[in-house]
């Protein structure tokens, strides 16, 4: 187990530092001894965490909520394939933030965010998240500087809440290549299954690519805290961003370590099924 | 395509007409000729459904609404990792219908239905759905009789609004004998990580089988329709009941052909991605 958290804390950005973009390579896969032993092992966590989820469900008393945050082409979709196909949807859900629609805008920005976060038992992952109020929003200028100010702040409270009432909260910025980027982007150009994928709009954001990785350091140096942790995922090369986040959720529901409840109200050497 | 609609076919209440479960053998595997060769194929209908939700997802206009519906054991979380873990929680939403909660007893009984209906894009699956107010609340009375007589109708209106709106609707009845019950009922009893799924109520409920399955001939009966036909799956064999039902949505999907939109307001060959 202490080897295990090791494993995690080589990709947690430290609590209440400043945290640089710079020091994290998107092609580091020095977490990993081998590429073929590695995507044996994600096979392995995945089915893992299918069983840990069942027993999450079975004990009925917490939840774990995945923050996925990335720019375009990170992988957060491929993520969710990897790392949770095989717990399948009836533990897992997945909830995507896009543009907020008329009602949600008509209320805080949280207000869409605290009714996708999962009930006892589930899983939930967030596929982009409430942390869009601090990026896109403070890059397009989206609201006032001060209210954008207060955010951090907001979500700091809000996360400690949920994490006090059960819910353990893993983050994590899936952290790619502007040349990465470069090349799926024209994949999903080229590509007639992809095509749908892609925006004119998703060029404007690359366009200020430097503003939005301030915004993600602004981010995660406020907003990494002990209860919602950042973790920092080289995201250049699929199997290492998969298996890197596939054993970081393993390791963490085997703290939290869900338990088959024992029979309550009933004897189960008394049952007759007739 | 004709052979293949021919499958589905085979499991259909033909509409309007008297339905009958002692015509259904919950052992029938005749459907399939091998045990061996149908796992195989279902692997392949499950990562064939994948593919047709990511274009149903691409192309952004229709749902497809899953219903399963059975007695306890019958298997309705086994066929949802079966057939659904393949396309994952990314595209799959699953909706466990329990005993309504306060505020949801405040509403009609398909309000909260209603709500949990797949967006455009998405394949929704019911784990119990509205059918449990023409069952378990026929049966145990939990309902004016009338009103619950004016269900079927309601619910064939509602079903036709959902179908109208670009929602393909399967429902499946996943017919388990008594004897098979009893041997899974009793697992559940015996084994520790099964046994939290276990409730004294169930017994009682089980001593209502004829009961249960009348109200079932009578939903099947009333509400087997063009636009929301019930199939009726043999659901003893674990492995039959799984095939059955990924073919026939494998077979609903191909039916629909959702298709990749092409690029709308931009020019792949004019893209540069600086």
């Amino acid at each position: 187990m202490a080897e295990k958290k090791a494993f995690a804390s080589k990709f947690i950005a430290a609590p209440g530092k400043k945290f640089s973009l710079a020091e994290h390579d998107p092609r580091d896969d020095s977490a990993f001894d081998d590429k073929d032993k590695t995507k044996e092992q994600l096979l392995k966590d995945a089915a893992a965490i299918d069983g840990l989820q069942d027993r999450l469900f079975a004990e009925g008393k917490r939840a774990l909520l995945v923050v996925l945050q990335g720019i375009d082409c990170s992988g957060k979709d491929g993520t969710v394939r990897a790392v949770f196909n095989a717990s399948g949807p009836l533990g897992v859900t997945v909830k995507s933030f896009g543009v907020p629609s008329e009602v949600e805008r008509a209320h805080d920005y949280l207000w869409r965010v605290h009714q996708a976060c999962p009930a006892k038992g589930y899983i939930g992952v967030f596929n982009r998240s409430h942390y869009e109020d601090v990026l896109v929003v403070r890059v397009e200028k989206l609201a006032a500087a001060d209210a954008i100010e207060r955010r951090y702040d907001e979500i700091n409270a809000f996360e400690k809440l949920v994490a006090n009432s059960g819910t353990r909260i893993l983050k994590f910025m899936l952290h790619v290549s502007k040349e990465e980027q470069a090349a799926r982007l024209q994949e999903r150009v080229d590509d007639p299954t992809k095509q749908w994928k892609f925006k004119a709009g998703d060029l404007a954001t690359r366009a200020k690519w430097a503003d939005y990785m301030a915004a993600y350091e602004t981010a995660i140096s406020r907003c990494s805290t002990e209860h919602a942790p950042w973790h920092i995922i080289p995201a250049d090369r699929n199997w290492a961003r998969n298996a890197a986040i596939a054993r970081i959720v393993r390791e963490a529901l085997e703290e939290m370590n869900p338990q088959y409840p024992l029979p309550k109200d009933w004897d189960p050497k008394a049952v007759k099924i007739l």
